[in-house]
């Protein structure tokens, strides 16, 4: 039998002798090294991060952090290791120590994230690093460090390297794969737990067992594919990373919230210790922003979020590329200092057109950023015939999910208002016209 | 409030004082005129007729009946009518009177339904009766016709109207597109139990609650439609019903015993007594069966089927219309008769390229009937615009589904062979062209 | 690693290759040679045998099938065995022949049962054999026997005396433990099962995942015992066992049911072949008693069970051990036969009274057996004292389950009739003095 | 039919007009009315206060808020309300006005509790408020307070009499037991709740729908009952409960937890001001009594709960009600003040005996409180007799929980020590006799 099986962590899924559990009343087996990577402060931060960040201003009961998802991860990259181990061309190619990088990776993956690390990404401002490499100054120094070499005889930097380098070989490359790919542990964890804290069915709508049962190797040996049997289970888990992009993360009202995140954040980034503030927990950080911004705009901004009462800009208007096409193409894939100077103009046009004030930050754009979401490169294997076929080659739904329905369908650009004005700016009569007149001063 | 809140099953839902479970952990409200329906020997007999006939073959556990079924439809109605009680355009057009009749048909929709009906009436053999029309002989005399008459206070002809006829106004048409239609509590019911029983999610996936909560009526008010806020609800059940079809229905064991049990009835209904047979429950239906075939090649089908050992044929090709269109052509689509007239030239070609004997019905040909499954025909309304679009035109997915997918990629063409014969079948150098020369002796 | 890891079967979970489907969404894994022992036809028959019998008179979707809980008893004994392969002591004691032979064990261990098995073995006929010896004759002779021997290299006998004899060593005593025990795998597949089938959630209740990953063995090393870890999960499934006696295996419709049954049963068995009849499915069965009985009283209480329309005896009085002592103690723990003449001395008393011909079949009594339920030696074992002490010390909830609750307040003595009388009869002023006249009589 | 029934939020149940989403798949219905209550701050503010507290140090993923929880209490209100509208009693008791007034109160019904209410309650300072007094100043003043004047037509009195008051009529009581009592919607939820955040199947055993479905007034008319045919459900949330306390709330490490807080607090609550610091969130408090702790022993019990690295006090002993009475007695039930005392000699009794320093802070006792948990007074209906009979005296499992089990058996005295003093401790080789010459020292 594969020796795989013999690593302790994946023996602890059976004998299930130290054990921590999540949601949904899963033991997530511990061994006193896996402790140790998950008591230092480093790793304890992740407890102080949410992962959905805004999304509980509309969905309240999405509170779940960071580190029970990295726990979830871990416990997916078990199940994984443990059916692989039966698969004779992985046993071949991934040796134990492999596998214990692999499983360490899988646990520290989210290591670097801060809070609403993802919609302070997107603004792309040059002075935000990448958070995965924003993680390596937590891995390559501190007591994580120390775990890695004393209790796991890895080098940290092999960590770094499985995370966010280029893969060097064959191996590397199927581990890399695993964590972060088109059928990869963090979004099989992260589609299940979003949804189920949010309260909704839609990312647990996949056959997580069906699907792990019916993992293998790729072609080249350098990724996962998935048997024919398995081959609706990948149809199931891109349709449900389709629904929680609609039906949540890209909410209108999580919209809003992020858009007015991105716009105090934009206003306020020069005058932060970037570096300081990540390393926050979520609540340190809110607390950061407020008092960096006190009273100015972003001030306001922050306090609609954070503050004592909940006040989210309201959707003012809203278009998709199948419907408006060309209101659509003139805003998405912006980069956002150019949306943010676009809302301003808008602003100061519709400020006009109502003779009453609109402040250049009480009007919010939210477009889709360049960067296409997915991309679907999953081969599917029919033992049969002993041939692999892309999924998107025999699967007419996922095509379309790639090419359309995603970044095309879900994503909208909308326009958002600040709530004492959304009334009033919703009943002019040309707001088409105006916003062209807008994007039109842009040049 | 609306009246049709004091319908005493709509009261029941809530008051919860006589009720009869299933599952999963439903109650469903009886009143004393459902009991009496329920319990004449008409209503009961679907507790002898299982909901999938032959699937049990494949998934042990899927032995639930048309009973339950029906029981979970009535809840369905229940469920819908007390939503769409609050829908003023619904309640201005559907009196109480329309409800109860809706209720009664949506109870009773499935009385005419014989044990394995549906592979028997894809055969299209002119001796069978549909069986919506083969309803009518129980709906229309006996018991059931006394209780709807005296208890229900409605005419037996109205539910064959509602169940079977054009609609013959609005309120018609409405009420029979919520019994079957592209949303409607039939299918929402199936799915679900389905799944549920054969122990697999995939028909569980829909949001039902959201389904439910979401619809409203038509443009024309002459059928359902679902608002916006509904719309990926409605993605996700086409999908469910996508998968169910793709791992259940059409499940390749199970085709295989379809086309089994198809060739059976086709080589014995001549002598058979359809109308006594269909009134059958499935036990005696099957001991009809195997009787009236003896030792013939019919009673080696139903025994392999039905006898003490299961003994499916096997899977000896499949063409599918996306990876061999060509051969999937020549044999979708095709009228019964003539398929297995093509099989058995087949076998003669084979037993002659064998150099042994292979029996006109050890091999079987299945293939896709020229109906195609699904077309979703329906609206997805947008209350702010105030506007009605087809799901079709705002979900990419749902086109591929029904354009493409349903049909062309879960239905395929499928050769089967009898156990003693797979092996040496498969092993035949030149499978395609002697499938060929079959089809060319057709003319 | 323990060999035991290493048993094709035990491996199969994890590299699920072939796979039978049974709710709730769990994958059996199926090896060559068990699927020789499920496709004989002695195994095949318990497709035609359902777990509950009567109980689906009652909850319509409890039809599942003792095929489908044996392949769940054999699962469970898997998961048991990669659970306990990581206990010293047990991988000394179990020889991974030792472990084969309790996995074939476990999927045949209900070979031997009947349709309505446990009503007909309750009457205590002494024609009628324990199923346990019945299935003797399935094991020992035929294909089963072949296929142990050939396929398993296991000797039938090994089999029968692991179901049925009295353990020879304390490695038998502790496999047959496992099978039939106060933690066993029959009941904590049989009580999930027949708890979702019938749509209530109380037999789903205790934490199964905790239970068996808290088994450990015994002071003596003969049995199971749990760690303290596992006492509230213990608790939990007693619990669960207490409420599925109470709401479904001793509803009062239920027994209503198998009171009929009883005494029709008892009524015809002089006259029929039950060895020729325990062999038959279900449905052959019913047809077998049902032309045995003709016309005859018991072919009136068939008629109300399997005839075209389901008409239970009704409830006239019940009477509880801790409410009406006397009268309670009176009838329970009675032999059947007393029982019925009882019965029959009441029909004449309340003829009498009535004016009314009532027929000796037309009232029955109900009253608990002899024998108790319930009794729950296991020991919990508190690793931190190293020291074993028996659940009922260390749980009231449990003591009090056991000797009181269980069978003094679940089981009920309760008189039925028939439902034409029921409502002259519930009218009758003194019930209780007319039923003290009839067990006066019986002297 | 009930007007009670006409109630915007009830009717809103249906209509799922504005609906919020909790976990598991719940809409919650919102009216204007109800939105304006949950917007104000002093809601808010219920949204960053957890439900469970300390839990999460040993359930990672136990984070959910007591916002979270009001909205599932008001839902079950709502359903509560619409079972009970059809019981002709209730409806006769209760007019629409009542019935706004009990729907209010259950949203607002946890507006007095701060972070950590129970420990810091449990303490029994003087000068800590009774939270539920405490949210009369939330209630009677502020924003809820026009909120309910204006929006609800309530003298928010009516709804601080609910909460808090005695009941002064039969209707008020019977409200007041349904928002605490025997079958409340606050331990409905909770339990629910706090299992499925925990990740544990415990809470949520107990057949929520069937407890709905079968509750009725008691005999006098001013509280609730329950059917027979409720019974099992209600023994099965007695169950669920106890099972609740004896894994989460009483799991050692949340006592741990526990008693290294209340040591925090007893030692600092002289500095603080206890109206502020209850008015403030969470993670306010949290830093506010960082802050007054500095480098103090209080610090150091703080900082092992919410500093940077996780450090909770070791378990040294346990001592339960039925294993060692005696020094069960001698701790239980006894003034903090008097149990922190008695921790401190025996810190300077081993102190002596280890011939190393033990601060007075590093050994906490933890004792159950005099108040006994649970005391069922609830009534089982049987309406076949029409009579009513405690639960107790139908239920043996119920009376062994109440009286033994659940304040004896779950509840511990255990003493915990810093994680830096265990390991010495734990080898002391007369524990008990130590722990005695404490208790001695206290006279």
């Amino acid at each position: 039998m594969s020796n795989l099986l013999e690593i302790p962590e994946v023996v602890g899924l059976d004998t299930k002798r130290s054990l921590v559990r999540i949601p949904p009343e899963l033991d997530v087996p511990l061994t006193p090294r896996v402790r140790q990577l998950i008591d230092t402060p480093e790793f304890r931060r992740l407890s102080q991060v949410s992962q959905l960040g805004l999304v509980s201003l509309v969905y309240p009961a999405a509170l779940h952090t960071r580190f029970e998802h990295c726990l979830g991860v871990y416990r997916l990259a078990l199940l994984l290791l443990k059916r692989l181990a039966h698969d004779a061309r992985f046993s071949e190619s991934v040796r134990p120590e492999d596998a214990e990088l692999f499983l360490a990776t899988a646990l520290l993956h989210d290591l670097g994230h801060w809070p609403f690390c993802h919609p302070i990404e997107d603004i792309h401002l040059p002075s935000v690093p990448h958070h995965e490499l924003f993680a390596n100054s937590f891995l390559l120094e501190g007591e994580i460090a120390d775990v890695l070499r004393d209790d796991w005889a890895i080098n940290p930097r092999e960590v770094v390297a499985l995370l966010s380098e280029k893969p060097r070989d064959r191996t590397s490359s199927l581990l890399a794969s695993m964590l972060s790919g088109p059928i990869d542990i963090d979004k099989m964890d992260y589609l299940y737990r979003d949804s189920l804290h949010a309260g909704v069915p839609y990312g647990r709508n996949f056959d997580q067992q069906r699907l792990i049962g019916s993992l293998c190797l790729n072609e080249s040996g350098d990724g996962l594919a998935i048997t024919d049997k398995g081959k609706t289970a990948a149809e199931l888990m891109v349709f449900a990373r389709y629904v929680m992009f609609s039906e949540v993360y890209w909410h209108h009202g999580v919209r809003s919230a992020t858009a007015m995140l991105q716009r105090a954040f934009f206003l306020l980034h020069g005058e932060l210790d970037l570096d300081g503030l990540f390393r926050q927990s979520e609540r340190e950080m809110v607390e950061t922003l407020c008092r960096a911004a006190g009273d100015s705009p972003a001030g306001d901004l922050l306090a609609g979020l954070f503050g004592a009462r909940r006040r989210l800009y309201k959707r003012l208007a809203q278009f998709s590329y199948f419907e408006e096409p060309e209101t659509y193409n003139r805003l998405a894939g912006r980069p956002y200092p150019w949306l943010a100077a676009c809302a301003e103009h808008f602003a100061s046009v519709v400020s006009t057109v109502l003779g009453r004030v609109v402040a250049p930050h009480e009007v919010l754009f939210d477009a889709p950023p360049v960067a296409r979401e997915v991309e679907f490169h999953v081969d599917i294997y029919y033992a049969k015939e002993d041939r692999y076929r892309p999924l998107k080659a025999v699967s007419p739904v996922v095509r379309s999910l790639a090419q359309e329905q995603f970044d095309d369908y879900v994503k909208r650009v909308r326009i958002f208002a600040h709530p004492r004005l959304a009334e009033s700016l919703r009943e002019l009569p040309r707001l088409p016209d105006l916003l062209a007149q807008a994007v039109d001063r842009m040049g």
